[in-house]
């Protein structure tokens, strides 16, 4: 052997490998190793490493100097093993070249079967087999498959000699062709390729072996697998193993078969074997779909003692993994061999099922059981899903904003939605994109369309926090309000038309499909509990309202870490005097207004406070800009300017002067509380009216006070010290003292890097990271529809920075942020509030970064607990864009 | 003496401070020292530190320790020198007591004069002077002045019993009263303030004394003075000292008088003793305005000794202190003292000119010369200005966004200036707000007026870009574009009504003022060749148009520092193209229109080539989102739909799927030239043919390709593989080697954060200073009008961070790119472009920072030069917000 170790055997019981170098040996490569291991029977061969791969590529697409000669080498102890050699006329042993990545990568990357036959060695199978047309047929598909994979001859042209041959015999399958036409076929295949590539067949066995090698490699970069890897976020350099294994047939006769198996089922997590096979058949029959196979109770039946050799090997494979896993296998005239052993991917039910009943059942304990399960499986499991098995129509696709599925009633407007959601019918409500003034209608629906938008716009953000389907960004659409319809292509969907929605694919249904409901068994909690217990990293909820705060705590949340006040404003009769204190033109008829405003708050506030007895409430004061409040219809300015007692004109003229060009950098958060004072002491009265009447009620109330849109420590100084001084009143007033934190959140660069200012006041930070991201990288989440989902396809972006934080970017401004709030006040409470909160990637990061909490919307609560201790225990994912 | 010393005597020719203690003894007690140790005749007294009122305040506005004890035994020295004593019924020393800050602070804090006066000194000064009615009328001002600034009892009242006195006597002039009159006058005076205050006046000389020292401490905090603190940006702890010195009388015949001088013209720059005086007067008469003062070439003949006098201390001193100053002295019965010398304030002619002079006389030194100008000064002298001298109407005043002046016509629309200033007339363009439409009718008008928008609003950046006049943010306007007419409350100007702008003020004017040019003589030459002598920091220009770089070489550019390639597009037939290339449906469309505007950018791109030779030209592609090209007009959509054969429905649509709710961080940057590289591809294809033809013509020409909004390493790639390609390209087809750089705008904060990356492919950084503003305050420069005044006005920003870079936010952001940029490549060259690299604190920074060159308007170019010189020589001046 000279160099560098490329190849590891796995032959006579015993592997070079193990079932843990899937970096070196690919997941197949390691499988197969760690089988071998275990005396499990797997027809012996060797694997050519990753790192054989990298080097193949290195060098320009040329073997690592010492790779042929240990391949030769490894091929010579197969020979030794199976008692037949590699291209011997009378007694040849046949191989076959997979591809297998470090993580599975189904069906991106090229096999070949087969390799070894020519004209003399498929007699020497056939007399072995005793069995011509097994033999010509092999050699028919391994000319087929060479030429497709190897030479690039398409493999279409293949089919349609074989058509063809059909024709002329006047058969239909290709099982009615006998040994004499496929042999006549081989030839008219070898004149094909020679036509095709200008070069006869390669007869040399081991020529057929060394280019087969070469283009499994070099399937590592087929646009199909890039685009997998894109897809997945797989790095590209890692390359592909080459597993180099002697032949078995599955396609010898009826004590042949072939199948697959899962040591528990996949879809629900039952512990029964499971799966399918087919008799006299090979692995490409079962993917071709031309027969049905049977299922694995069947065999049984037919192959007891081989079944239960089956049963013995998937128990002991699971014992030894201690996870459900995915086998392959295949019955060669009666004997078992196992072909591939991998951690099957399973449902979110059937993850939570297995991980549960494994610890109950000893096999695994509960640190592991609490990272089987991915996060954002979490998430599926609140929620109704579109049965997957059931049978319908996808008119369009958009973005999967918020996970679920809904059946209604198309309608176009909110007031629609609300006029009929009050009657008790479910609605979708279609939207070009929403606003503020949609959220009514957003809540009445059973799920939301919207034509524009990306993951992060306003219909996303709030159906996430409503935790109701919801689907943006669906561009095939066009809202035609007008006429009362939406189309795409020429389907137009009328208003009253059913519809459903699949949140969790952003698919856009035509008609009702039915929907499941997954159950939340007691599997749930005790998962749930058990991940409590390993994780450091608090997880609260943003919840702006009672029911908000009710569902919170119902899904674990250990406080409110953004209760939005101004989601409270868009009450019915709220809003009203909302505009009137827009309107008004001095600060008197302002604080008119906020009068009429301060008991609808402090009813808000009084409610929160009773439901999260005990645990802290981190309130934002109003941050976004006033504008956001005013109407836009014109039949609702009317209105407006009748109440108010105002001309229409004088409306609009006040709506037109509070426009904004960029209302996302404008004038709003604490520079509204600085020019208008008056609306923040409302509001800070409020909370403390609230906390004070809660607290005499004998619950223990905790706020949070905090000031939106800080970027210089005088703002802060300014606005704490009028609250303050309003907290200060109240409680005299009520003679309560109530407890509280005043800080700031942190949403905009300057406010990071002058944390250490800021902190001399702040005492807690939040970081809004929606706002971060859009500040760092200059990205409008309502306007990046135009061009994110471009940079992610093209691989620009790993990630859509709104939905998984940017750790290069946004990551390391939070960390100057914290490193330098710290610096100044080393008890500052950190935390996170916004749409990453419950991304686990994201909230990985915020462990790992110090942070004392996370806070999302409620339904991700579980999300965030899960993956928060998944990141205690080690197990949390990087994600860099 | 007890404790820390607190009192510096200057008496008897000698003083215990100099002239170089400005910080404690302000500036008044360091001149009258500096003056008293020069021999120079000073009445004598003593400087109470401004240590002493800092910590007058810190102990709750008490006497330090030790004070008042150091007061009384320097006033014993004073009496020694006067041969008088303080409160002496025979031989009455007075005193007066004077503030003095570090930096002067005029008329903002308070003196008290004739300290020491009551009903027993009064009589004593009466027999001393042989003058009974300037004893009472000192007598009586001194309780007015006592009342008023010390007690609290307004002037006014004392002027309500000065009035009822004359009309009593049935005079109307105080001159009129007689010392009886003024004697019974003193006791109404002593009857007030007993009532106001419920105590009698003080007649114990010491408690006077005492107490007027708080009151001049205690004025450092009146409301005024803190005001102006804050508007010219003076911190509040530096406190002020407080002169004590014996009074003389100006007012004691015709031999005695007051007066100011400065060494020269202080308008002009001439060298000529210049200033006035008063015959038999005080100080406070000049101030009051009720006499004219004369000429001092006047005082020549009146007393030519003392004149000669005045003549060699004026000569003495600006030998001794090399600066124009400005003096104030007393005549008292024709013996000169000097009770004032400080540095002169002075136009931008006169500082200009005396700086030169002053260096050929070998007065000072060129580095001393260059520091003497203020870089804003020099703008000025580019400008025409509006003459001080003429008398005028001010309408209303907005924010002075463009310097200069300009008078003309108002019209309301760009097409009616482009029609009138086609035709020679001279027009003010008066806007709501102007947008990229507007541009030509800006070129065409003589100024620009808008109601709407900040010091970086389009208007603004637009205009300062013209070096044109502007006004901006003027919120009284309300134009009324139906009425052909604006309004200000009730004043309503139609179009063609004359008015002026004063861009250096901000002032809107009715009608036409008296427009002065100043004149660019051989000076202005001189003091910049001196500059560049001392200077580190380059200085480039940003230029869009041939014109533009020829000034930008004309004012001294060394180099474009931003080439904007958008402003380009909106010339009258380009404006077609490139709406045709917006709306292009396919790729192949988008190319069609295109490539009309190849030959038109590349004939620009040849121009400025041409011009600049020799010297390097950075050009940004692409950069707006592609909506701020399209029409807003009905009328101008119908054309457009015409011109390109499609509905008018078809272009809205467009327009409206283009549209995006914070343009400032949507679809523009390098995210066009991603997403549409045909576009990026034509402006690369155009400069490389335009640098190959003039490389042929025989200049050299020194391209620099810069990719503007990036915010990863990939974007830079990508855009720079393509820009690579055609330039190539270009270069293969053309047969010429053009050497290039290809960088990056640094204008987002992830840029900066990963700047390390992006060096890896960027050749230089050029940091966009607005957009990093933008971004990290999280404020839009055409949104921040609605409270960033606000903030500067109540202190919470000490600079429009616009205007001023904010060093703490954005600074801070810019050190980290460049830091992290360099250590990536260490020769990485970086500049910055935009409004800041005019701004000479900005400019100071950037040369600390350790920047390679600043970028500015044309028209700032000198004064960036002068500023870059200035923080060279150690004078660069902080700015923190």
């Amino acid at each position: 052997m000279t160099g560098k170790k490329y190849v590891y055997l796995f032959v006579d019981g015993k592997a070079e490998g193990e079932g843990s170098w899937k970096e070196l040996l690919g997941g197949k490569g390691a499988g197969l190793a760690e089988m071998t291991n275990l005396g499990i029977p797997v027809p012996p061969g060797f694997t050519i490493s990753t790192e054989a791969c990298v080097e193949f590529f290195r060098q320009g697409e040329q073997f690592p100097p010492g790779l042929w000669e240990q391949v030769l080498e490894a091929l010579h102890r197969v020979e030794q093993a199976m008692g037949s050699r590699f291209g011997d006329a009378d007694n040849p042993l046949l191989f076959s070249v997979r591809s297998g990545a470090r993580v599975s990568m189904p069906g991106m990357m090229n096999t070949v079967l087969n390799i070894g036959l020519n004209d003399q060695t498929v007699e020497g199978l056939s007399r072995k087999s005793q069995n011509p047309r097994f033999a010509y047929d092999s050699y028919r598909r391994f000319i087929d498959m060479f030429g497709d994979v190897v030479l690039e001859v398409p493999h279409q042209k293949f089919e349609e000699l074989l058509e063809k041959a059909k024709q002329r015999k006047g058969v239909t399958q290709d099982t009615e062709l006998d040994a004499e036409d496929l042999q006549a076929l081989v030839r008219e295949y070898k004149a094909l390729v020679e036509r095709e590539t200008g070069k006869s067949f390669p007869d040399d066995p081991f020529q057929q072996l060394r280019m087969s090698i070469e283009a499994v490699f070099r399937s590592w970069n087929v646009p199909r697998a890039v685009t997998y890897r894109r897809i997945h976020h797989l790095p590209d350099d890692w390359g592909t193993a080459a597993n180099v294994q002697s032949m078995v047939y599955g396609n010898m006769g009826n004590n042949s078969a072939t199948g697959v198996a899962f040591t528990r089922n996949p879809a629900t997590g039952e512990k029964h074997l499971y799966g399918e096979y087919l008799l006299n058949a090979q692995g490409e029959d079962v993917v071709a779909g031309i027969r049905t196979p049977e299922p694995l109770d069947k065999l049984k039946e037919v192959m007891p003692r081989v079944y239960e050799e089956l049963v013995e090997y998937a128990n002991r494979l699971e014992q030894h993994y201690r996870d459900m896993l995915d086998l392959e296998f295949t019955i060669q005239e009666g004997k078992l061999y196992m072909l591939q052993t991998r951690v099957g991917k399973r449902t979110a039910v059937a993850a939570l099922r297995m991980a549960v009943e494994m610890v109950e059942e000893g096999l695994i304990d509960e640190k592991t059981a609490v990272s089987r399960v991915e996060p954002e499986q979490i998430d599926q499991l609140l929620h109704p899903m579109v049965d997957p098995a059931g049978k319908y129509t996808v008119l369009a696709k958009g973005l999967p904003a918020s996970p679920g599925a809904a059946v209604g009633k198309v309608v176009f407007s909110a007031e629609k939605a609300v006029e009929l959601g009050g009657k008790g019918e479910k609605v979708i409500l279609v939207r070009p994109e929403t606003s503020p003034d949609d959220v009514g209608g957003m809540h009445a629906a059973q799920g939301v369309l919207t034509a524009r938008g990306g993951m992060t716009s306003h219909a996303a953000v709030v159906a996430r926090g409503m935790g109701k389907c919801c689907i943006v960004g669906c561009k095939e659409l066009y809202v035609d309000e007008a006429a009362g319809e939406f189309r795409v292509g020429t389907t137009r969907v009328k208003e009253g038309d059913l519809i459903t929605l699949n949140g969790n694919t952003g698919e856009v249904i035509l008609g009702e499909a039915r929907l499941i409901t997954a159950e939340l068994s007691g599997n749930f909690g005790k998962l749930m509990e058990w991940a409590d217990r390993y994780r450091t990293l608090g997880v609260r909820a943003n919840a702006d309202t009672p029911e908000d705060a009710m569902m919170a705590r119902r899904f674990g949340a250990e406080g409110i870490g953004l209760c939005r006040t101004e989601h409270m404003f868009f009450g019915e009769k709220r809003i009203d005097a909302v505009r009137e204190m827009i309107l008004a033109s001095s600060k008197e008829e302002r604080e008119k207004a906020l009068a009429k405003l301060l008991p609808m708050q402090r009813a808000d506030f009084v409610e929160i406070f009773r439901i999260m007895d005990g645990l802290p409430v981190t309130i934002r004061l109003l941050d976004p800009p006033l504008h956001e409040f005013l109407p836009r219809l014109d039949s609702e300015i009317e209105e407006l300017a009748q109440t108010m007692g105002i001309s229409k004109e004088q409306v609009r003229a006040k709506t037109e002067s509070l426009r904004e060009f960029n209302p996302m950098l404008g004038h709003r958060g604490c520079r509204l509380g600085i020019t208008f004072p008056e609306i923040y002491n409302m509001q800070v009265r409020a909370i403390f009216e609230a906390a004070c009447q809660v607290t005499k009620e004998g619950k223990r109330v905790i706020p949070e006070v905090m000031i939106p849109l800080v970027g210089t420590l005088e703002e802060l100084q300014i606005t704490k010290r009028n609250a303050q001084e309003v907290a200060r009143q109240v409680m005299d007033e009520q003679g309560v003292q109530v407890e509280y934190l005043l800080g700031t959140m942190i949403e905009l660069p300057r406010a990071c890097l002058v944390a250490g200012q800021i902190a001399q006041e702040a005492e807690f930070f939040s970081f809004g990271t929606n706002d971060l991201t859009q500040t760092i990288f200059g990205l409008s989440r309502d306007d990046a529809g135009s061009f994110l989902p471009f940079y992610i396809e093209q691989g620009i972006l790993r990630y859509d920075p709104f939905i998984v934080l940017d750790q290069e970017g946004v990551g390391e401004m939070v960390k100057i942020g914290v490193q330098r709030g710290r610096a100044t006040r080393p008890d500052l409470k950190v935390g996170i509030c916004g749409e990453h909160g419950g991304e686990p990637n994201s909230v990985a990061f915020c462990h790992h970064v110090g942070l004392d909490y996370v806070s999302c919307s409620p339904y991700r609560v579980p999300v965030a607990r899960l993956a928060a201790t998944q990141a205690a225990l080690g197990k949390g994912r990087d994600a860099t864009i």
